[in-house]
Protein backbone atom coordinates (compact mmCIF):
# COMPACT_ATOMS: atom_id res chain seq x y z
CA UNK A 1 0.00 0.00 0.00
CA UNK A 2 1.52 3.12 -0.98
CA UNK A 3 1.54 5.88 1.89
CA UNK A 4 0.06 9.40 1.41
CA UNK A 5 1.83 12.25 3.09
CA UNK A 6 1.13 15.79 3.52
CA UNK A 7 2.95 18.97 2.45
CA UNK A 8 2.77 22.92 2.02
CA UNK A 9 0.83 23.60 -1.03
CA UNK A 10 3.04 27.03 -1.16
CA UNK A 11 6.17 25.32 0.28
CA UNK A 12 7.01 28.87 2.88
CA UNK A 13 10.78 27.84 2.63
CA UNK A 14 10.92 28.45 -1.24
CA UNK A 15 11.82 25.20 -1.79
CA UNK A 16 14.86 24.74 0.41
CA UNK A 17 14.28 21.48 1.77
CA UNK A 18 13.42 22.81 5.35
CA UNK A 19 10.04 22.12 5.95
CA UNK A 20 9.25 19.14 7.67
CA UNK A 21 7.41 16.74 5.06
CA UNK A 22 11.29 16.88 3.34
CA UNK A 23 12.39 14.74 6.90
CA UNK A 24 9.62 12.15 5.75
CA UNK A 25 10.27 12.02 1.61
CA UNK A 26 14.18 11.55 3.15
CA UNK A 27 13.44 8.37 4.66
CA UNK A 28 11.00 6.89 2.23
CA UNK A 29 13.79 7.50 -0.42
CA UNK A 30 16.45 6.05 1.75
CA UNK A 31 14.48 2.94 2.06
CA UNK A 32 12.89 2.93 -1.42
CA UNK A 33 9.54 3.18 -0.46
CA UNK A 34 7.08 5.13 -3.13
CA UNK A 35 4.88 7.56 -1.81
CA UNK A 36 2.32 9.97 -2.46
CA UNK A 37 1.68 13.24 -2.14
CA UNK A 38 -1.57 15.27 -0.46
CA UNK A 39 -0.84 19.29 -1.02
CA UNK A 40 -2.68 21.48 2.16
CA UNK A 41 -3.01 25.44 2.03
CA UNK A 42 -2.64 27.18 5.17
CA UNK A 43 -6.42 27.23 5.48
CA UNK A 44 -6.89 23.92 5.07
CA UNK A 45 -4.17 23.17 7.51
CA UNK A 46 -6.49 24.63 10.19
CA UNK A 47 -9.91 22.88 9.01
CA UNK A 48 -11.60 20.09 11.03
CA UNK A 49 -10.01 17.03 8.52
CA UNK A 50 -6.74 17.69 9.10
CA UNK A 51 -6.99 18.81 12.65
CA UNK A 52 -8.42 15.44 12.63
CA UNK A 53 -5.16 13.92 11.31
CA UNK A 54 -2.90 16.02 13.24
CA UNK A 55 -4.39 18.10 16.27
CA UNK A 56 -1.66 20.57 16.04
CA UNK A 57 -2.81 21.48 12.44
CA UNK A 58 0.45 21.35 10.91
CA UNK A 59 2.73 19.16 8.11
CA UNK A 60 3.51 16.37 7.52
CA UNK A 61 1.33 13.66 8.46
CA UNK A 62 1.12 9.99 6.70
CA UNK A 63 -1.50 7.83 6.13
CA UNK A 64 -1.36 4.26 5.24
CA UNK A 65 -4.51 2.20 5.10
CA UNK A 66 -6.26 3.09 8.58
CA UNK A 67 -3.44 4.13 10.06
CA UNK A 68 -2.89 7.79 10.06
CA UNK A 69 0.20 9.29 12.06
CA UNK A 70 1.59 12.81 12.38
CA UNK A 71 5.16 14.29 14.03
CA UNK A 72 7.85 13.73 11.73
CA UNK A 73 10.08 11.79 14.45
CA UNK A 74 7.56 8.96 14.51
CA UNK A 75 6.29 8.79 10.95
CA UNK A 76 10.58 8.84 10.42
CA UNK A 77 10.63 5.48 12.78
CA UNK A 78 7.70 3.90 11.93
CA UNK A 79 9.19 3.94 8.38
CA UNK A 80 12.45 3.44 9.97
CA UNK A 81 11.00 -0.24 11.87
CA UNK A 82 9.22 -1.50 8.42
CA UNK A 83 11.80 -1.45 6.46
CA UNK A 84 15.42 -2.44 6.12
CA UNK A 85 18.13 0.76 6.11
CA UNK A 86 17.68 3.17 8.43
CA UNK A 87 18.62 1.50 11.89
CA UNK A 88 21.28 -1.22 12.78
CA UNK A 89 20.22 -4.81 13.12
CA UNK A 90 21.91 -4.92 16.47
CA UNK A 91 19.77 -4.36 19.40
CA UNK A 92 22.03 -1.84 21.35
CA UNK A 93 23.27 0.12 18.25
CA UNK A 94 19.55 0.10 17.16
CA UNK A 95 18.91 2.01 20.58
CA UNK A 96 21.30 4.02 20.53
CA UNK A 97 20.46 5.01 16.73
CA UNK A 98 17.00 5.94 18.03
CA UNK A 99 18.41 8.09 20.90
CA UNK A 100 20.15 10.28 18.04
CA UNK A 101 16.71 10.80 16.85
CA UNK A 102 15.22 11.70 19.86
CA UNK A 103 18.29 14.00 20.52
CA UNK A 104 18.11 15.36 17.30
CA UNK A 105 14.22 17.06 18.06
CA UNK A 106 14.29 17.39 21.81
CA UNK A 107 17.44 18.59 22.83
CA UNK A 108 19.32 20.27 19.55
CA UNK A 109 16.30 21.53 17.60
CA UNK A 110 14.73 23.71 20.42
CA UNK A 111 17.41 26.04 20.74
CA UNK A 112 17.71 26.74 16.69
CA UNK A 113 13.54 26.92 16.48
CA UNK A 114 13.87 29.39 19.20
CA UNK A 115 16.30 31.69 16.75
CA UNK A 116 14.23 30.94 14.08
CA UNK A 117 10.77 32.23 16.60
CA UNK A 118 13.47 35.21 17.39
CA UNK A 119 14.03 36.54 14.03
CA UNK A 120 10.38 35.72 12.27
CA UNK A 121 8.27 36.52 14.98
CA UNK A 122 10.12 39.06 17.15
CA UNK A 123 12.61 40.22 14.70
CA UNK A 124 10.38 43.62 14.46
CA UNK A 125 10.40 44.16 18.49
CA UNK A 126 12.34 46.71 20.51
CA UNK A 127 14.61 43.73 22.22
CA UNK A 128 15.53 41.96 19.26
CA UNK A 129 18.93 43.27 18.83
CA UNK A 130 20.30 42.80 22.14
CA UNK A 131 18.43 39.56 22.74
CA UNK A 132 19.89 37.71 19.70
CA UNK A 133 23.30 37.33 20.80
CA UNK A 134 21.46 35.10 23.62
CA UNK A 135 19.76 33.00 21.63
CA UNK A 136 22.49 32.43 19.28
CA UNK A 137 25.05 31.79 22.41
CA UNK A 138 22.29 28.73 23.68
CA UNK A 139 22.42 27.06 19.88
CA UNK A 140 25.99 27.55 20.45
CA UNK A 141 25.95 25.50 23.20
CA UNK A 142 24.25 22.37 21.73
CA UNK A 143 26.49 22.75 18.66
CA UNK A 144 29.54 22.94 20.13
CA UNK A 145 28.76 19.67 22.65
CA UNK A 146 27.09 18.18 19.18
CA UNK A 147 30.66 19.10 17.63
CA UNK A 148 32.76 17.36 20.30
CA UNK A 149 31.10 14.16 20.53
CA UNK A 150 31.07 13.92 16.30
CA UNK A 151 34.58 14.36 15.96
CA UNK A 152 35.98 13.35 12.99
CA UNK A 153 33.18 10.11 12.06
CA UNK A 154 31.54 10.31 9.55
CA UNK A 155 28.30 10.01 11.33
CA UNK A 156 26.69 9.99 14.67
CA UNK A 157 27.24 6.09 15.87
CA UNK A 158 28.50 3.85 13.11
CA UNK A 159 26.88 4.04 9.86
CA UNK A 160 24.26 6.31 8.97
CA UNK A 161 20.70 5.89 10.39
CA UNK A 162 17.62 7.57 10.68
CA UNK A 163 19.64 9.64 13.96
CA UNK A 164 21.65 11.19 11.07
CA UNK A 165 18.88 11.80 9.52
CA UNK A 166 17.22 13.42 11.91
CA UNK A 167 19.88 15.39 13.25
CA UNK A 168 21.16 16.40 9.52
CA UNK A 169 17.90 17.90 9.01
CA UNK A 170 17.75 19.73 11.99
CA UNK A 171 21.33 21.24 11.44
CA UNK A 172 20.27 22.21 8.06
CA UNK A 173 17.97 24.67 9.10
CA UNK A 174 21.07 26.88 10.47
CA UNK A 175 22.64 27.51 7.20
CA UNK A 176 21.19 30.66 6.58
CA UNK A 177 22.22 31.85 9.87
CA UNK A 178 26.06 30.91 9.25
CA UNK A 179 26.30 29.41 12.58
CA UNK A 180 27.27 26.22 10.73
CA UNK A 181 30.17 26.91 9.64
CA UNK A 182 31.22 27.89 12.90
CA UNK A 183 31.71 24.13 13.57
CA UNK A 184 33.38 22.96 10.13
CA UNK A 185 32.94 19.02 11.34
CA UNK A 186 29.20 19.71 11.95
CA UNK A 187 29.08 21.55 7.99
CA UNK A 188 30.72 18.82 6.86
CA UNK A 189 28.46 16.16 8.12
CA UNK A 190 25.10 17.91 6.76
CA UNK A 191 27.46 17.90 3.54
CA UNK A 192 27.20 14.10 3.20
CA UNK A 193 23.83 14.03 3.79
CA UNK A 194 23.06 16.12 1.35
CA UNK A 195 25.20 13.96 -0.88
CA UNK A 196 23.26 10.96 -0.77
CA UNK A 197 21.07 10.18 -3.43
CA UNK A 198 17.77 9.93 -1.74
CA UNK A 199 18.73 13.32 -0.04
CA UNK A 200 18.67 14.50 -3.43
CA UNK A 201 15.66 12.70 -4.73
CA UNK A 202 13.71 14.03 -1.86
CA UNK A 203 14.93 17.56 -2.49
CA UNK A 204 14.14 18.05 -5.97
CA UNK A 205 10.37 16.65 -4.97
CA UNK A 206 9.93 19.01 -2.42
CA UNK A 207 11.44 21.56 -4.75
CA UNK A 208 9.35 21.06 -8.06
CA UNK A 209 5.93 21.82 -5.32
CA UNK A 210 7.76 24.84 -5.02
CA UNK A 211 8.19 25.79 -8.31
CA UNK A 212 4.57 24.46 -9.39
CA UNK A 213 3.18 26.83 -6.27
CA UNK A 214 5.08 29.50 -8.33
CA UNK A 215 4.33 28.47 -11.57
CA UNK A 216 0.47 28.98 -10.59
CA UNK A 217 0.71 31.97 -8.96
CA UNK A 218 1.71 33.34 -12.15
CA UNK B 1 20.52 -7.24 35.39
CA UNK B 2 19.40 -4.07 37.01
CA UNK B 3 19.74 -0.61 35.08
CA UNK B 4 21.53 2.28 36.72
CA UNK B 5 20.33 5.58 35.73
CA UNK B 6 21.48 9.08 36.63
CA UNK B 7 20.21 11.97 38.20
CA UNK B 8 21.18 15.45 40.23
CA UNK B 9 22.39 14.79 43.88
CA UNK B 10 21.12 18.45 44.43
CA UNK B 11 17.69 18.60 42.68
CA UNK B 12 17.30 21.63 41.63
CA UNK B 13 13.19 22.18 41.21
CA UNK B 14 13.21 21.11 45.15
CA UNK B 15 11.99 17.78 44.32
CA UNK B 16 9.42 18.42 42.75
CA UNK B 17 9.40 15.70 40.60
CA UNK B 18 10.03 18.27 37.17
CA UNK B 19 13.93 16.93 36.72
CA UNK B 20 13.74 14.53 33.54
CA UNK B 21 15.09 11.70 35.68
CA UNK B 22 10.96 11.79 37.36
CA UNK B 23 10.40 10.46 33.44
CA UNK B 24 12.73 7.44 33.20
CA UNK B 25 11.65 6.68 36.67
CA UNK B 26 7.78 6.55 36.46
CA UNK B 27 8.43 4.59 33.19
CA UNK B 28 10.54 1.86 35.11
CA UNK B 29 7.76 1.83 37.94
CA UNK B 30 4.78 1.25 35.39
CA UNK B 31 6.87 -1.92 34.39
CA UNK B 32 7.67 -3.11 37.84
CA UNK B 33 11.86 -2.63 36.87
CA UNK B 34 14.23 -2.39 39.55
CA UNK B 35 16.94 0.10 38.78
CA UNK B 36 19.85 1.64 40.55
CA UNK B 37 20.33 5.26 40.84
CA UNK B 38 24.01 7.19 40.66
CA UNK B 39 23.45 10.86 41.31
CA UNK B 40 25.76 13.38 40.05
CA UNK B 41 26.88 16.79 40.78
CA UNK B 42 26.45 19.83 38.34
CA UNK B 43 30.51 20.06 38.16
CA UNK B 44 30.32 16.23 37.64
CA UNK B 45 28.54 16.29 34.81
CA UNK B 46 30.20 18.37 32.76
CA UNK B 47 33.36 16.15 32.88
CA UNK B 48 34.34 13.75 30.89
CA UNK B 49 33.57 10.57 32.16
CA UNK B 50 29.75 11.86 32.30
CA UNK B 51 29.87 13.50 28.76
CA UNK B 52 31.22 10.24 27.10
CA UNK B 53 27.62 9.26 28.49
CA UNK B 54 25.90 12.00 27.74
CA UNK B 55 27.10 14.21 25.04
CA UNK B 56 25.14 17.26 26.37
CA UNK B 57 25.67 16.73 29.57
CA UNK B 58 22.95 16.20 31.27
CA UNK B 59 21.22 13.52 33.06
CA UNK B 60 19.13 10.82 33.12
CA UNK B 61 21.20 8.40 31.39
CA UNK B 62 20.75 4.38 31.01
CA UNK B 63 23.05 2.09 31.81
CA UNK B 64 22.13 -1.49 31.27
CA UNK B 65 25.21 -3.74 30.62
CA UNK B 66 27.06 -2.24 27.68
CA UNK B 67 23.98 -0.72 26.55
CA UNK B 68 24.10 3.23 27.44
CA UNK B 69 21.99 5.66 26.47
CA UNK B 70 20.74 9.38 27.36
CA UNK B 71 17.79 11.39 26.17
CA UNK B 72 14.67 11.07 28.54
CA UNK B 73 12.63 9.86 25.43
CA UNK B 74 14.77 7.35 23.82
CA UNK B 75 14.85 5.54 27.14
CA UNK B 76 11.46 5.54 28.33
CA UNK B 77 10.96 4.25 24.94
CA UNK B 78 13.52 1.26 24.95
CA UNK B 79 11.71 0.77 28.68
CA UNK B 80 8.50 0.57 27.07
CA UNK B 81 9.91 -1.63 24.16
CA UNK B 82 11.45 -3.99 26.29
CA UNK B 83 8.96 -4.91 28.87
CA UNK B 84 4.59 -4.97 28.58
CA UNK B 85 2.21 -2.23 30.21
CA UNK B 86 3.38 1.28 28.04
CA UNK B 87 2.82 0.40 24.72
CA UNK B 88 -0.44 -1.06 23.43
CA UNK B 89 0.24 -4.69 21.12
CA UNK B 90 -1.85 -3.75 18.33
CA UNK B 91 0.75 -2.60 15.31
CA UNK B 92 -1.55 1.11 14.79
CA UNK B 93 -2.30 1.32 18.44
CA UNK B 94 1.53 1.27 18.91
CA UNK B 95 2.69 3.64 16.41
CA UNK B 96 0.04 6.12 17.66
CA UNK B 97 1.30 5.69 20.87
CA UNK B 98 5.33 6.58 20.05
CA UNK B 99 3.74 9.50 17.66
CA UNK B 100 2.57 10.96 21.04
CA UNK B 101 5.63 10.48 22.93
CA UNK B 102 7.18 12.53 20.34
CA UNK B 103 4.33 14.81 20.00
CA UNK B 104 5.15 15.82 23.84
CA UNK B 105 8.74 16.26 23.36
CA UNK B 106 9.11 17.98 19.99
CA UNK B 107 5.53 20.15 19.85
CA UNK B 108 4.36 20.86 23.31
CA UNK B 109 7.52 20.86 25.14
CA UNK B 110 10.03 23.51 23.31
CA UNK B 111 7.08 26.10 24.04
CA UNK B 112 6.93 25.05 27.92
CA UNK B 113 10.90 24.97 27.98
CA UNK B 114 10.79 29.00 26.07
CA UNK B 115 8.59 29.76 28.77
CA UNK B 116 11.42 28.60 31.35
CA UNK B 117 14.12 30.42 29.56
CA UNK B 118 11.95 33.28 29.67
CA UNK B 119 11.63 33.60 33.52
CA UNK B 120 14.85 31.36 34.27
CA UNK B 121 17.55 33.32 32.34
CA UNK B 122 15.92 36.54 31.15
CA UNK B 123 13.81 37.39 33.98
CA UNK B 124 16.25 40.07 35.02
CA UNK B 125 16.40 41.52 31.14
CA UNK B 126 15.00 44.70 30.37
CA UNK B 127 12.45 43.44 27.73
CA UNK B 128 11.29 40.69 30.16
CA UNK B 129 7.54 41.89 31.07
CA UNK B 130 6.84 42.87 27.35
CA UNK B 131 8.15 39.89 26.25
CA UNK B 132 6.31 37.20 28.80
CA UNK B 133 2.96 37.39 27.49
CA UNK B 134 3.89 36.58 23.63
CA UNK B 135 5.80 33.62 25.12
CA UNK B 136 3.07 32.73 27.18
CA UNK B 137 0.27 32.41 24.18
CA UNK B 138 2.97 30.19 22.29
CA UNK B 139 2.11 27.52 24.71
CA UNK B 140 -1.34 28.33 25.04
CA UNK B 141 -1.62 27.78 21.53
CA UNK B 142 -0.03 24.42 21.59
CA UNK B 143 -2.44 23.91 25.19
CA UNK B 144 -5.49 24.68 23.31
CA UNK B 145 -5.25 22.15 20.19
CA UNK B 146 -3.89 19.60 22.82
CA UNK B 147 -7.04 20.36 25.01
CA UNK B 148 -9.32 19.77 22.03
CA UNK B 149 -7.98 16.49 20.67
CA UNK B 150 -7.99 14.99 24.05
CA UNK B 151 -11.61 16.22 24.30
CA UNK B 152 -13.38 14.61 27.88
CA UNK B 153 -11.54 10.99 27.46
CA UNK B 154 -8.46 9.85 30.07
CA UNK B 155 -6.05 9.62 27.59
CA UNK B 156 -4.86 10.68 24.84
CA UNK B 157 -5.63 6.98 22.39
CA UNK B 158 -7.32 4.55 24.00
CA UNK B 159 -5.25 2.90 27.20
CA UNK B 160 -2.22 4.98 29.41
CA UNK B 161 0.96 4.78 27.36
CA UNK B 162 4.20 5.96 26.78
CA UNK B 163 2.49 8.55 25.11
CA UNK B 164 0.11 10.27 28.01
CA UNK B 165 3.34 9.07 30.43
CA UNK B 166 5.69 11.66 28.26
CA UNK B 167 2.78 13.93 27.96
CA UNK B 168 1.59 14.18 31.58
CA UNK B 169 5.53 15.39 32.70
CA UNK B 170 5.84 17.91 29.91
CA UNK B 171 2.79 19.48 31.45
CA UNK B 172 3.24 18.95 35.15
CA UNK B 173 6.18 21.65 34.12
CA UNK B 174 3.80 24.27 33.64
CA UNK B 175 1.38 23.89 37.15
CA UNK B 176 3.39 26.53 39.05
CA UNK B 177 2.41 28.89 35.82
CA UNK B 178 -0.90 29.22 36.30
CA UNK B 179 -1.60 28.21 32.64
CA UNK B 180 -2.44 24.86 32.76
CA UNK B 181 -5.65 25.23 34.88
CA UNK B 182 -6.94 27.33 31.98
CA UNK B 183 -7.52 24.19 30.40
CA UNK B 184 -9.63 22.06 33.27
CA UNK B 185 -9.14 18.49 31.19
CA UNK B 186 -5.76 18.85 30.59
CA UNK B 187 -5.26 19.54 34.45
CA UNK B 188 -7.61 16.64 34.93
CA UNK B 189 -5.72 14.53 32.56
CA UNK B 190 -2.03 15.28 34.67
CA UNK B 191 -3.91 14.61 37.81
CA UNK B 192 -4.77 11.29 36.60
CA UNK B 193 -1.35 10.65 35.57
CA UNK B 194 -0.06 11.86 39.42
CA UNK B 195 -2.25 9.58 40.55
CA UNK B 196 -1.15 6.25 39.15
CA UNK B 197 0.33 4.18 41.60
CA UNK B 198 3.94 4.06 39.49
CA UNK B 199 3.89 8.08 39.67
CA UNK B 200 3.27 8.00 42.97
CA UNK B 201 6.39 5.81 43.83
CA UNK B 202 8.94 7.27 41.55
CA UNK B 203 7.53 10.63 43.21
CA UNK B 204 8.38 9.59 46.37
CA UNK B 205 12.43 7.99 45.36
CA UNK B 206 12.90 11.63 43.71
CA UNK B 207 11.88 13.49 46.49
CA UNK B 208 14.45 11.38 48.87
CA UNK B 209 17.18 12.36 47.03
CA UNK B 210 16.27 16.14 47.66
CA UNK B 211 15.40 15.84 51.25
CA UNK B 212 18.79 13.89 51.47
CA UNK B 213 20.76 16.37 49.75
CA UNK B 214 19.09 19.30 51.76
CA UNK B 215 20.09 17.05 54.75
CA UNK B 216 23.60 16.55 53.77
CA UNK B 217 24.17 20.93 53.67
CA UNK B 218 22.57 21.29 57.39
Amino acid sequence: MTPIITAFERPPDGGRGLARDMRVRWALEEVGQPYDVRLVSFTEMKEPAHLALHPFGQIPTYEEGDLGLFETGAIVFHIAERHAGLLPDDANARARAITWMFAALSTVEPPILELGTARLLEGDKPWSEQRMPLVEDRVRDRLGQLSARLGDADWLDGGFSAGDLMMASVLLRLRLSGILDEYPNLSAYVARGEARPAYKRAFDAQLAVFEASTAGRR
